[in-house]
C-alpha cells in the first residue's frame, strides 16, 4: 500500500542531521555512477511556473519525482517514489518543509567537505524562508561562534537574527550591508532572489567558503563574474542543471572568466575522488542547484521511518 | 481538497466518447498555442524504466503529469493534476486504464480528420492490451462493417476478434497474416512492440489511413521505410517526442527517403490549418507518441465528472 505523507507529518519528523545524513549517502551512490537525474523541466503558468523533475536510486529501490506548481500564492510541492522492483507506488509526499530542509542539507554536505575545519563564523545574505535552514545546516558541520545576517529590510534580518541565536544557541547579529555581513566571516551564504549582485569578489577575503543558494533560473545572479572567477574550486550537486540554471557560471562562461571544464560535481568531493579545497586560503564556492536525486533520498528515509512508526494515510487502490 | 481517484472509478467513469471529446478540446487549444508539453524522460531501472513527462493547459485550469515505473511485473501510471490560479494539487488518478483509452482515442481523432470519410473496414495487426481502444476508437469515428486481425498467436487473435465482434457489433475476424489483414483495408491499425517491420510498403493500397500506435522507442519500428516514404501525410501528437522516440521515422529521416519538414501536427489538422487528406487515393499516416497533454485533458474531464458525481477520496493535507 502507498502512504500518503502531509506537510505536519514531515515537519515532524524530518531533522537537519537526517537530511544530512540522506543526502551524503545518496552524493557517494552518485559518484559511482549508481544515480540517475531527470534536470528540471519548466512550463510558464500565468503568473509563476510548474516544474518537474526526477531521479532514480535504484540500490535503495526507488525511483520518483518533485513537481511544483509556484505561483502568487505559494508553491506545492509534492514528491512520488515508485519501488525499482515492481512495487508500483510507494509514497506521495508533501514536500514543501522537506525541500526547504534539503535545500539547506545541500550546502551543509557542500560546507563540510570543502569549508576550512576551523570555520565558526557565517555571514548570510538573505533571511527568507530557505536562509534559516542553510544557517541551521552551517551550524550542524561546523563549530560555529557567531553569523552575521543581512537582508534589505530591517525588520525581516532583526527578527531573523532574534530567531537564529536563540535556535542555534550562536550569537547571530543583523547588519547593514552585505559588505559587513561577508567580512571576515568563514562561510558565506547567499540565498536571495536578485537578479543584480550581492556578493562581488572584492568582497571577499582568502580562505572563505560560499554557498550560493538562491534563485535557479538563468535570470538571477547572486554573484558577480569576478567572484566566480577568483574561485579556486568551483562545485555543484548537478552540471546538467548548472549549465541551463546558474546565471552567474552561466554568464562568466559566456564572457570568457569560467570555464564549465573547471566545474566539479560535490558527489566526487563527498567520495574524496576530487578535493573540496586544497589549502586553508582557497576560495571555495558551492553553486546550490537542488536536484530530484536529493529530494527522492531525503523522501525514501522519511517513508522509511513513517512505515516504522506507523505514520501517514494509506492509498486507496 | 484534492482528490485521489482509482482505477475502478476512473474504468466506471471514462468512455471512448468523453476521451474523444477531451482530446478534440486540447487539440485544438494547442494549435492556438494554449498549450505546453514536457516529451518524455525516462531513466533506465533494472528491468524496465521510469518515465516522466509533463503537460500545461491554462485555459482549463491545469498542469500536470504522468509518471509510470514499467517493469517486467507490469506498470503502475498516475497522473498529478494541479491548479494554475494558485489551488495547488487538485487530483491525483490512477491511470493505467485512462492510458489506454487516451491512446486509442488520439488514433480516433486521427483518424476523424485523416482516413476517407467512406472508410468501413479495419485492418489491425496486434490484439495487445492497447489493441482493443484503437479499434474501438476507429469505430467510434467511421461507420464500420467489418475488421480483420492478425498476431503472431492465434489463440489472442481469435480471442480478440470474438471479443471485438460482440463489443462492437461488427464483423471482427482473425487472419492469417499481417497481408491478408492489410488488403483491401481502409484504415490499417499497428499496435505491436515488433523491432522489425509488420507492416511494408508493399503491403499498401490506395486510400488508406494507417495508425501505427505501438512501441514508443526508436529501437522499434512497425513501418518499413517505403510505407513512410509513400505516404502522402505524415501526422503525429508531437513532434518533439518523434524526434526522439519513432524508429520508423527516425530511420527514414536518417536515411533520407523522409524529412521532419514533412512532419505536421495533428492538432492543427484537427483545427483545419493543415489537411488531413487532399484526396480520396492519398496514403496518410498517423505516428501516435502519445503525450503528456492528452493525459491531463482526459484526466481534467474524469477530475470534473468524480467532483459531480461525488466519486473518489480525499487526500488528507
Amino acid at each position: 500500500m502507498a502512504l500518503y505523507l502531509t506537510e505536519d507529518q514531515v515537519t515532524n519528523m524530518l531533522t537537519m542531521e537526517i537530511a544530512l545524513d540522506s543526502l551524503d549517502d545518496v552524493f557517494r551512490a552518485r559518484s559511482e555512477g549508481k544515480v540517475g537525474n531527470i534536470p528540471r523541466s519548466r512550463l510558464p503558468l500565468g503568473r509563476g511556473s510548474y516544474n518537474l523533475m526526477g531521479a532514480s536510486w535504484p540500490d535503495a529501490g526507488i525511483v520518483g519525482h518533485k513537481s511544483y506548481a509556484a505561483g502568487a500564492g505559494g508553491a506545492s510541492f509534492h514528491v512520488m517514489l515508485y519501488g525499482t522492483n515492481g512495487e508500483g507506488l510507494l509514497a506521495i509526499i508533501e514536500a514543501n518543509r522537506m525541500g526547504q530542509i534539503r535545500t539547506g542539507a545541500a550546502s551543509g554536505i557542500a560546507t563540510r567537505y570543502m569549508a576550512r575545519e576551523d570555520a565558526s563564523s557565517v555571514g548570510i545574505i538573505g533571511s527568507g524562508y530557505q536562509a534559516e535552514t542553510q544557517l541551521e545546516a552551517v551550524a550542524a558541520v561546523r563549530e560555529l561562534k557567531s553569523a552575521r545576517v543581512f537582508s534589505r529590510t530591517a525588520e525581516r534580518r532583526n527578527s531573523f537574527a532574534e530567531r537564529m541565536s536563540e535556535r542555534l544557541q550562536i550569537d547571530v547579529q543583523p547588519a547593514e550591508s552585505a559588505e559587513s555581513v561577508v567580512q571576515g566571516a568563514d562561510v558565506v551564504i547567499t540565498v536571495t532572489n536578485t537578479t543584480e549582485p550581492v556578493l562581488t569578489g572584492e568582497m571577499l577575503g582568502m580562505g572563505v567558503h560560499i554557498n550560493a543558494a538562491g534563485g535557479n533560473s538563468w535570470l538571477r545572479r547572486e554573484l558577480d563574474t569576478h567572484a566566480v572567477a577568483m574561485s579556486d574550486i568551483v562545485a555543484t550537486d548537478d552540471i546538467d542543471q548548472a549549465k541551463i540554471e546558474c546565471g552567474e557560471l552561466m554568464r562568466a562562461a559566456e564572457t570568457g572568466h569560467f570555464s564549465w571544464e573547471r566545474l566539479v560535481r560535490l558527489d566526487r568531493i563527498v567520495r574524496g575522488l576530487r578535493q573540496g579545497r586544497s589549502k586553508a586560503e582557497d576560495v571555495t564556492l558551492f553553486e546550490s542547484q537542488g536536484v530530484a536525486f536529493e529530494d527522492i533520498a531525503v523522501c525514501k528515509r522519511l517513508l522509511d521511518m513513517a512505515r516504522e512508526q506507523g505514520i501517514g494515510t494509506e492509498l486507496p487502490g
